[in-house]
């Protein structure tokens, strides 16, 4: 039963040792990179090193020929930890369930490059896809945690670049908010199997450097202007400290007349995609999140 | 383009005259089967009448042999209007992207028989279909605008009646309402090319008869508790007097721990599903409609 699953995780993760107060950032680095090492990253994908407007990523391709159109994916790691390999479960089993091919790319990191350095990684990025050819209608960015948010931010800061938005955006769990506003940064402390705020205090610090969190690129979900965005798939955990960042980017997204889909699990924990084939959830949501991307590179 | 074709729609059921005040109810049977009947029904199902808990019904079968399970299916038209007909063209749809068959139910409709009697003859199709053999695993609840509340009210009466819920809930533009106190009822008013607040009001009426509408059987967005219901689809418009009617079905949900999709497309009108064909979206929401019965018919 699906239910035991999830209760299982998370009493497994609630059980997990939290570190008592930050650590050195390269020793976090090296420990969420052995965290994520231990999901299995499906085999039958292939994967290249590459280079992307001047930043290293990695090129992940399905068996076969692949599907027309380009996932741009954004790893996870609160902007200071993490890469295109501590995200390949989830960028992997993206490309096998739609057949397109991803780009994920190595962005900068704080706090050696603090806000808005990893946005403008990203929008280098999509401007070099369309410099390449790619019409911005074959492009689809996602990410996860962190990364979720650079799918949301890199379209904001692009569409104001005057750039043409992608075809839509799909975010695991986002991060959008770092005036950390939203009512689950309190109600679901002490739930949040991963999370505490005090932690996510301390990241979002290391990532906003000397800058205001109070502006639409560090907290697009209460202060961006979502108009003229193209389809937008949030998918999150009843259990996190973050649901509300998802919630409340739908919110705006409906306001400003966007299609968007808000895909809530009950009782799952943050970036639950990440336990394909050990809970039932994580592979139904990413169906679902495989299903958005063809439709959305089908649409143009 | 598909925006193109959103506002085509839209401008031609803009001027399509609205009656002024209501009509004889038999006069308004009439023209809205006239309406739901113009739409398409695909060919490639087979009807059959059928009875179910002393009601009539339809039951809807694909081609071929069908997948494990039942779909069953509450058509629209304000809790006064309309058969199994009217909406077989949503229905037949449903069954033939899932392969599943459906089990229509002809309902009964007010002002001859007020509220409830139409959620006690969903709760007793859906105790028949379980006296018949079939696990709640196996059934999915669906339908659009009343059906769609029938289809979450159903559940509601159901699990209060001590039944087993059933395996998840598709409700297109459901009513879920009728205090009428979303926020959209106001914001939509003049934007929603089906509905006015005046008309929805009067139906309203017809329907509670002489019941309160404050008691979560007739209000379930604002009133209802949640808790141990199944996965729930919901998908709405934004144009639509009724968005904050799945917006705050959601919410609960989710405050419920409760699995919720809660799946929105900007600038289509009430029940847009019925436009497979004509509009893109339409059918990129059936078909999303169709993956999320699959994955609940599949996790039992």
């Amino acid at each position: 039963m699906s239910r035991q699953q999830r209760r299982t995780l998370d009493e497994t993760l609630q059980r997990a040792p939290h570190p008592d107060g930050p650590a050195p950032i390269e020793a976090m680095r090296a420990g969420f990179a052995a965290l994520m090492g231990s999901f299995a990253v499906p085999t039958d994908v292939r994967r290249e090193p590459a280079t992307l407007a001047g930043r290293p990523a990695v090129v992940v391709e399905p068996e076969g020929e692949p599907a027309p159109g380009t996932i741009l994916y954004f790893h996870g790691g609160s902007f200071s930890l993490g890469s295109p390999d501590t995200a390949m479960p989830l960028t992997a089993q993206l490309v096998r369930r739609t057949g397109v091919r991803a780009v994920s790319l190595d962005y900068r990191l704080a706090p050696e490059h603090p806000f808005p350095a990893a946005i403008e990684d990203g929008v280098a990025a999509y401007r070099a896809l369309l410099d390449d050819g790619a019409t911005p209608g074959s492009i689809v960015v996602a990410g996860d945690s962190a990364g979720g948010n650079l799918a949301v931010t890199t379209t904001l800061a692009a569409r104001d670049a005057g750039l043409p938005v992608p075809a839509g955006i799909v975010a695991f769990s986002p991060a959008l908010d770092h005036t950390r506003s939203g009512a689950s940064m309190t109600t679901k402390e002490g739930i949040d199997p991963f999370f505490r705020r005090a932690d996510m205090d301390w990241m979002g610090a290391v990532y906003l450097g000397d800058q205001d969190a109070a502006q639409p690129l560090a907290a697009p979900a209460v202060l961006a202007d979502l108009t003229g965005f193209p389809p937008v798939l949030l998918q999150v955990g009843t259990n996190e400290l973050l649901l509300d960042d998802a919630v409340r980017l739908a919110d705006r997204a409906r306001d400003a007349g966007v299609d968007v889909v808000l895909d809530v699990t009950a009782d799952v924990p943050h970036v639950f995609q990440a336990y394909a084939g050990t809970l039932d959830e994580a592979d139904e949501a990413l169906d679902r999140a495989a299903l958005f991307v063809t439709q959305r590179l089908r649409a143009r």
